[in-house]
């Protein structure tokens, strides 16, 4: 039986929730094929996870293999395949609780990087699961910065081998998933020396374990990390190689060769690689970034209308928590920044698709903008969505704070995600750079990508702004924010040129405004989400009052965004002291507005109580009794050997004798 | 040997060390005295802390009985005793992990609340360990509003004894420390009914495990809550109470008595036990908000002048990450902030004390003023402190995301922070209140306290600075951060004036302020929090550079706290655009500066190797080899059974034939 309190914010949707769950998904018939996929995996007990919170690292694992070994028979009886529309749903399904990820990064990069030949050998050998690979990049001393990895591959002219080499500690190989324990083969990058000269970075296929016993092979030394803040399933490992031999026909060469006498070959564009790269970016963020945001404001939101603390007026019972405007506060702009930035993922995944499509046509000029979008809005969502868990957790009080809540493990596996596939910092400067240049461009009169057009149109005027309500009017603060983000633009660009004339040498320019150059970047990122939230809800179909309460979760992302942040809209007088009560007034009404819609609107994630994992957020808001029940089957409510060894002793007073 | 990237870092040091280290433990012996207990108790390997990281919650359970029992032998043979000087660095020196804290919870509340009779029976069975006590106030239902406690206690005359229930679910006790597996007795908090009528909240002590062999008592159902973000080494836990029959005589009768005939007397005044509530939030500041941040900043700091990473400078080596603007502006604030704190920490026990005596003297005048401050500031440390080390874990890339770096559990254990002892939102909107009702009186010409004086005189200036330099001085931005908040109190006192004027319910007035009013309490305690800095390093002596740098933390404090909310100050134009400008630029100038200074600044906070248990943080920078070595005796590092299980057959591919 559902809870009366959470069924009553049922009863008064303003809009259709399956209607909603289909816009979400891309259609009704993706619903339905998404609905099949989950069904099938959480009614199979392997890929269960109801113990998931109870688990050692260790068990832990041992899970994440079984299920990598069941979901390949899974997906046989199915007829699920790698390339049939089902595939994209298993992941988000298994939530991300399966072993053997790497594998598949191993594959594609030997697609990628390797000759017809190396894929001829290697693809059909990691299709049959024959072997099980990894991608070992990443040094214990080495990450963003590609160049300045330490492990060496010699070619030895004689025995037409490279020889692979660990030089010292910080050139360990460190953090790749699925090598501490698994792995029997590994892409490994290293500096590459023919004849005593340095090439630089290059990718080889090495073998790391026997495939018969598992054993390490000669020369190599490989293990697990140890814990980490999660991703325990994970066994991310380190590598030391002493000699290790491989024959010259192991090193990736689709783009370099070394010949047999030594020489160096390059050939080809590396354009496509480098357009991959950008692209991985991207493809995390629906099942890494915003489904675990999706799964925090679900369970924070239904936990909230369930539980009652304090009373709102005298005489009344306690107040259910979501009616009180600080808990509006905390958690719906999280809802409303877990729908815009779904619809940014939206933007960027069909302007990725186009720029595919040019670049197969050997038109690469989009590259640079992919770049920065990417790289820019990896940062932006990923910071706001890890903030955004962090709030729910908060907002749930104590019990957000218990595993059983399922928020602590959404916190500490997305916050990984502002750390992995670039730092963020390093990722908004890479942005900042790309909006520099085209500012100065633009300046200069010449022609600029389309997403930093705006960058030309410095305009001086004022918000014009009268009323809250012009507030509601995504002309005026999309406005807002293009303004803000063309000012601090063009006066960190000032900054830059000023020291450069002044006589500061341009790398220290540079860093003398790097803490400026990611607010601009970051400025820029957001005014695009908004400008994309706000043409989205343009666009939605009028009917069953989805449009209009995209509109409210529109403004709210928007008018929050400001609010959070008013000084960079009140800084050169843009917006009025007046103007910014009034931002405040519209942002304070809109909360209420949206509350009244808050479970209907976490219900169309569609999230299954299996995969919520939760007992806050389960769908008949029985919190109370699933905690208890659930806390009851702890391993810490077994017999403790800590009463016969301390407590024993101690109440019966030994130890006042000691 | 240290690392020469972090040994270069200490030879530059424009002050003394060793001098600020005496300074933060309030003179030379204090740090000598703390010293004796770090090394008397790091010496002992009962109370390593070498294995937490791969320890399971049942094994940090066990681990934290075994070092409170130890403990009690350990201060007998040092001769500490629980007054002596010796005794408030023992859990610091601990990392407070160790179990019977609620221990000593359950004493103090007999002592407060408890009759002399009661105080002379109970206390000794405690000291003497002949029983383990725990404190049971929070139901699973019910946190912060205490006369929603659902718990019941039924008196019934013709036994002379209470009968205790849990009438419902929500009404178990859940999160009482010390009481999933260890406690025999409990102080438990229920709705006190006689002949039928309710009393409302009263204190009973209840035995609910036995003595002989620690089953539970009848009609006691209690276990451990299960999983939980930290505090693995603490088993809180839940208790059901099923008609449980404890005598008379176990309420504890200091304020409120049952006489045999049912007779509830009231007698004297409960203010005391009010201020003792309120202490209990500065407390806690010291060692669970503080340390963890300073220990944070240490780590980080550290780890930021051994990790290389990229080229500043083109042609030179890779550099040092703390030589990135970015990173400053990462870390440095959080040092400041931790000096920051630690002072304000320093203002609030003094004036505490001086509570103290006071109340002592029947004067309870300060009591407003005191819990108002308590309240803000506990929730205004823990937010900003929280908020650091989840800076600083960051600021670490990868390796901070290693449980190994020590920033996780730091992270997970001060988070907790903010929830218990008052969540932040509902103790900030008490300080609110107190803020209003004086912004009132102070209005209408009536006296307020010492700390709110400053809300009556509203002065409507502008901000005098010139240049950037102007920043740099306390008066000028004191006096900024006292303009916001009494504009923030003000402009909110006006709007629920207005509100409550055209027609709107007092309540709901007061909830439609409750963003506001929360912004108000945070700019009222910042302020105080800047002045009391400035005012500290103002009586520093000038010697061994001491004032000096503290005056740059100081700057930073300050400036960070108006770059990071530039709104506040530029909304109604007390600062301008230019202004704010110069403090842009004067924070950026100050980061390099600090820089400098920032690894002896970290060393000052005298933490050993042992009690950072970090990797990254370790005092000879040898960050890679202690990965390393750490990592292979991870029980990740054992043999998996997964091979055996599932490997072998996929590899061998039984698999294909499925």
């Amino acid at each position: 039986s559902v809870n009366p309190d959470l069924a009553s914010e049922r009863q008064t949707a303003s809009f259709s929730v399956e209607k909603l769950t289909a816009l979400l998904d891309g259609g009704t018939e993706q619903t339905r094929i998404r609905r099949a996929v989950v069904e099938a995996i959480e009614s199979d007990p392997v890929f269960s996870r109801e113990n998931q919170y109870f688990q050692t690292q260790n068990e832990r694992y041992e899970a994440a293999v079984r299920k990598a070994v069941h979901l390949q028979k899974k997906m046989h009886e199915m007829g699920w395949t790698e390339n049939g529309p089902e595939y994209k749903y298993i992941y988000r399904a298994l939530s991300g609780d399966v072993a053997f990820l790497l594998h598949r990064v191993f594959m594609r990069s030997i697609s990628v990087l390797g000759s017809d030949k190396q894929i001829a050998k290697w693809i059909p050998l990691a299709t049959q699961h024959k072997l099980i690979g990894s991608y070992a990049q990443t040094e214990l001393g080495h990450g963003t910065y590609l160049q300045g990895l330490e492990t060496t591959a010699v070619f030895d002219t004689a025995n037409q081998e490279f020889i692979l080499n660990t030089p010292k500690i910080s050139a360990m190989k460190w953090w790749p998933g699925d090598m501490g324990r698994s792995a029997t083969h590994t892409v490994v990058f290293a500096q590459l020396y023919i004849h005593g000269k340095c090439y630089g970075i290059h990718p080889f296929i090495v073998q790391i374990r026997s495939l018969q016993d598992h054993s390490l092979c000669p020369g190599v030394i490989a293990g697990d990390i140890g814990p980490k803040m999660n991703f325990e399933h994970i066994d991310n490992g380190y590598l030391l190689l002493k000699n290790v031999r491989i024959p010259r026909e192991n090193m990736l060469s689709k783009f370099c060769e070394v010949r047999p006498d030594g020489t160096y070959v390059r050939q080809g564009s590396q354009k496509i690689n480098y357009f991959t790269m950008t692209t991985v970016r991207i493809s995390l963020i629906a099942d890494e970034v915003l489904t675990p945001l999706m799964k925090a404001c679900t369970i924070a939101i239904r936990y909230s209308v369930v539980r009652r603390q304090s009373k709102l007026k005298p005489g009344e019972q306690e107040a259910k928590i979501l009616d009180y405007q600080t808990q509006q506060e905390k958690v719906l702009p999280q809802l409303a920044t877990a729908y815009a930035f779904h619809f940014t993922n939206d933007y960027l995944q069909e302007l990725f698709n186009r720029g595919y499509r040019e670049i197969q046509r050997k038109n690469f000029d989009m590259l640079p903008e992919l770049h920065a979008l990417s790289s820019g809005f990896k940062a932006v969502i990923t910071q706001h969505c890890t903030a955004g868990v962090e709030i729910c957790l908060r907002a749930c009080g104590g019990h957000g704070y218990s595993l059983l809540s399922g928020l602590p493990s959404l916190y500490t596996k997305i916050l990984a995600s502002c750390i992995y596939e670039g730092e963020n910092t390093i990722l908004l400067l890479q942005t900042a750079r790309f909006l520099i240049k085209c500012f100065m461009a633009a300046s200069a009169g010449q022609p600029v990508p389309p997403s930093v057009t705006y960058l030309a149109a410095v305009k001086h005027g004022k918000c014009p702004a009268k009323n809250k309500l012009d507030f509601l009017s995504p002309d005026i603060y999309t406005e807002a924010y293009q303004h803000v983000a063309v000012r601090l633009t063009s006066s960190t660009a000032a900054k830059l040129q000023d020291l450069i004339q002044s006589g500061v040498k341009k790398h220290d320019a540079w860093n003398q405004c790097t803490v400026q150059l990611v607010q601009a970047a970051k400025a820029h990122c957001h005014y695009i989400a908004v400008k994309n939230f706000a043409e989205t809800v343009e666009k939605l179909e009028t009917k069953a009052g989805i449009q209009k309460i995209m509109k409210h979760l529109c403004d709210l992302f928007a008018l929050h965004g400001i609010f959070s942040n008013t000084g960079a809209f009140l800084h050169d007088g843009y917006t009025s002291a007046a103007q910014m009560d009034m931002v405040t007034a519209s942002y304070l009404d809109l909360l209420a507005v949206i509350r009244k819609d808050a479970v209907p609107l976490v219900d169309a994630f569609d999230f299954t109580d299996k995969s919520l994992n939760s007992a806050l957020g389960s769908s008949d808001g029985q919190v109370y009794q699933r905690l208890y029940q659930w806390a009851q089957r702890s391993p810490t409510n077994q017999m403790s050997p800590a009463y016969e060894k301390y407590l024993k002793p101690l109440l019966h007073n030994t130890l006042s004798k000691l």
